[in-house]
């Protein structure tokens, strides 16, 4: 399965240029300090440049002007996006799914499937589903009724998607994650919580991509929308009626409260919680485990629970480290102080 | 499917009064900002009263007294909840599984199901088990040996019940929810761990509410217990042998850690952590992200990670932002009182 | 189903001594607190001696020296282990998934399962995967291509094992775990992110233990690996290319971002999450809520977010509660040297 290629036609590929042999045999693709000598690896960061003599590579994807003593590169713009780009050729994807549907698999008979549509085993699509050409259900996935996913889309096992949900073109939804489920809606009524219906959907815009156990509530009315381009990581928590804008990057465990409202290009680091009813500037940044509780403006940088502006939050941080200390030397100064006042009391008496 | 009402006999259902026109034919609901000239809207909270005569809702609930330039409204003593019971109206459950056993389930002969009971394609329901009257299960979930569903439950998509587990009447339970996996207990034993068998069970009380994805383990011996009307928001994690009291709103994310014993109507913000073997009294509130790892008294309200009582927690936040200042105060101070013992030691020289 | 032994019985078991009546029946075991008459319980804990005369525990199993006024004990070496060591006898655990491929399985005919596996109904098994001997899968999961289960692995229903993961012998998968989704890998490349192939895979090694609805994702390029004997809650994060070394304890929520390498015996408490490309030395331990962004040498103990040495931070912690009084005393202070720099001037003019 082992895809086999030489240095030269790598290089042709990529429109770079061989340093070295032109003819070696690469095998594989590996990270510099795990490289043999069938392999192909790559240096994009300066600070790596060490390992160019160091790694046992076959050859190394370098920029221009970057030399090894011995060994052969492969010269390109950007090493890193070249590299990339040969996953492609040494890893093809691999289909799991067979187009058409798994005899195991319970489709109803209203549901639409466009063409080349895959659906795995114990796969269950309830009526009124559409789904849209050369998009790929893994087994054990369950569509609602009425939900639509658009084309060539790739669903994961395990997910569930609720009732009348829509998914857009060329969206990934990873394993067991959950779209549509209800919101976190109740209403105290004589000491306890009655359900409030949660009859809006979750609108899922085109290449957006949703992680692993991830959970996006449907909206009590209207929709939860996460706009197109934006890539969701594993198990965060994405409440009713929330909006997330175009091409965000949230990691994972982040949960946003209901009903926020969050622009476009936001990144948000690991374990971020926002609450509900906020207003999130466009290009807003969140370093990790961040509470916010109060709107952010466009561009801002933010870290802390409760966040704050992170120029502001570092000063504090840095000074919290002098705050025991600081406590002695307020007692000193008011020690001082009272000998002072103490020996002018002695003075004046 | 659209449900096509009268202004006039919205407000009959709603015991309320229409001032305006009560002739217009509203197709659905929609929140105030969003409404078009078909929708019903409602007002309930006075700081959105600006929106009255912005909005271009066809009708607007409201409670008494409030006015709206043109256009027509429904008076009404709740506002809030009398929309949300248009939810049933406007957008009545759709049933998608269908009563009685999918071919594509799998039910072991000695399970026992009630009446009215719905079964979903790929569900398997292992020896034992119970369901109780007008239960529905969702497509690919698992019901364990000998656990027991009460009536009029839904269980969504992918959850896994594991064995053993008791579930009470009208409880929800969100798609990929997990109830019953093994607690975290392992012994170190000549540097190794070794797994404590989780011997115990599950218990959920009637009227409980578990989110999408949520995990609640089984007690090593006795019992995990929720008790009843508790409503627990997605991905949160109750450990083994945890008591979570009546009538709690748990948000999203949040971790409970094992033995620890929820008191009633407690309500515990997104992300909050609480460490093992606490006692939480009644009516505890938490702010969103707060770690706890003391007892909490009855009513108190906490916030931060470590967690302290609210007032005392935010005098502290607004201390912080002064904290840099202070150090550069303290440090002039320093400097005013080693130039004074200089004056005083040249004067005394 | 329950078990009868006497007293005397368990204590030639435990090879302990009993002390009172050795003919005592006992149904079961229970927590000292909830002990009746027909129940054995234990106390490992000086801390609830008090309960020895308290519980209406049947008998108690008690170390060396310990005495109960009234009713039976029976003292051993090690009264928790001891105890542990009963659940096998007192709840012997059930098969739920019987020997060999359930009718409602769906196995690919190129895997290969080793003798004793048992599959569950609506399993999903891929081409080329390979499952060791006694291994059993619960229904519902799904086992990728060429993924490969060792022997007497427990793999919980729900469960999504993706392409080509790799899983030791004695591994416990606990229900809705997602083992080698995609790395969260995107390069920006003209205001849009482009997904990069996540062609990496996940090694998980012997004797560990993935909770509930964890989610580790597979390596970008090499592997994610999980070394021997390391137990990992529910609702945990491994990101792609994460190493976590030998018998490490990793609590609930936790998560752990891309490339960052965890040494031997670390210990992670619930919600701490560690940034990217970290190093973490050997035996390190952090508690609940800790936030990492830098390298943490072995042996240290942290705490907070960001995180520090734990003695430091609960100095820091202790110095707050006194925060906004110090302002106050600072305040003081400067008013004091105003005052007196004030009479000064009087006194000099």
């Amino acid at each position: 399965m082992q895809k086999l290629m030489t240095t030269g036609e790598i290089a042709k590929l990529l429109q770079g240029k061989v340093l070295g042999d032109a003819a070696l045999s690469i095998q594989s693709l590996a990270k510099i300090e795990e490289a043999g000598p069938k392999d192909l690896s790559f240096i994009a960061n300066p600070k790596y440049v060490r390992f160019l003599d160091e790694s046992r590579a076959g050859a190394i994807l370098v920029g221009p002007g970057i030399a090894r003593k011995a060994g052969t590169v492969i010269v390109v713009d950007n090493p890193y996006l070249s590299f990339v780009k040969l996953f492609e050729v040494f890893f093809p994807e691999v289909r799991e799914v067979a187009i058409g549907v798994h005899a195991a698999a319970v489709v109803d008979k209203t549901a639409e499937l466009g063409e080349g549509v895959a659906i795995g085993a114990c796969c269950v699509i309830e009526a009124g589903a559409k789904i849209g050409a050369d998009t790929i259900l893994y087994p054990n996935t369950h569509v609602g009724r009425d939900a639509e996913i658009g084309k060539q889309c790739i669903v994961y096992s395990n997910v569930s998607l609720r009732y009348g949900v829509r998914i857009g073109d060329r969206v990934v939804i990873q394993n067991g994650a959950v779209i549509g489920s209800d919101g976190f809606g109740f209403a105290a009524e004589s000491n306890v919580f009655r359900k409030i219906p949660q009859v809006g959907i979750v609108v899922i815009e085109d290449d957006v991509e949703i992680g692993a156990n991830t959970t996006i509530d449907r909206a009590t009315l209207g929709q939860t929308r996460i706009c197109r381009g934006t890539k969701i990581d594993n198990l965060c928590q994405i409440a009713h009626n929330v909006t997330i804008g175009e091409h965000c990057v949230i990691a994972a465990q982040t949960g946003i409260a209901g009903s926020t409202a969050i622009g476009n290009r936001c990144q948000l680091g690991g374990q971020v919680g926002i609450v509900g009813h906020l207003k999130i500037g466009d290009g807003a940044m969140f370093a990790a485990q961040t509470g916010v509780s109060n709107n952010v403006a466009a561009g801002t940088v933010v870290s802390g629970s409760p966040s704050r502006p992170i120029a502001h939050w570092k000063r504090i941080e840095a000074s919290l480290n002098r705050l025991p200390e600081l406590l002695k030397r307020v007692r000193e100064l008011e020690k001082q102080l009272e000998s002072q006042s103490a020996t002018v009391d002695e003075k004046s008496s």
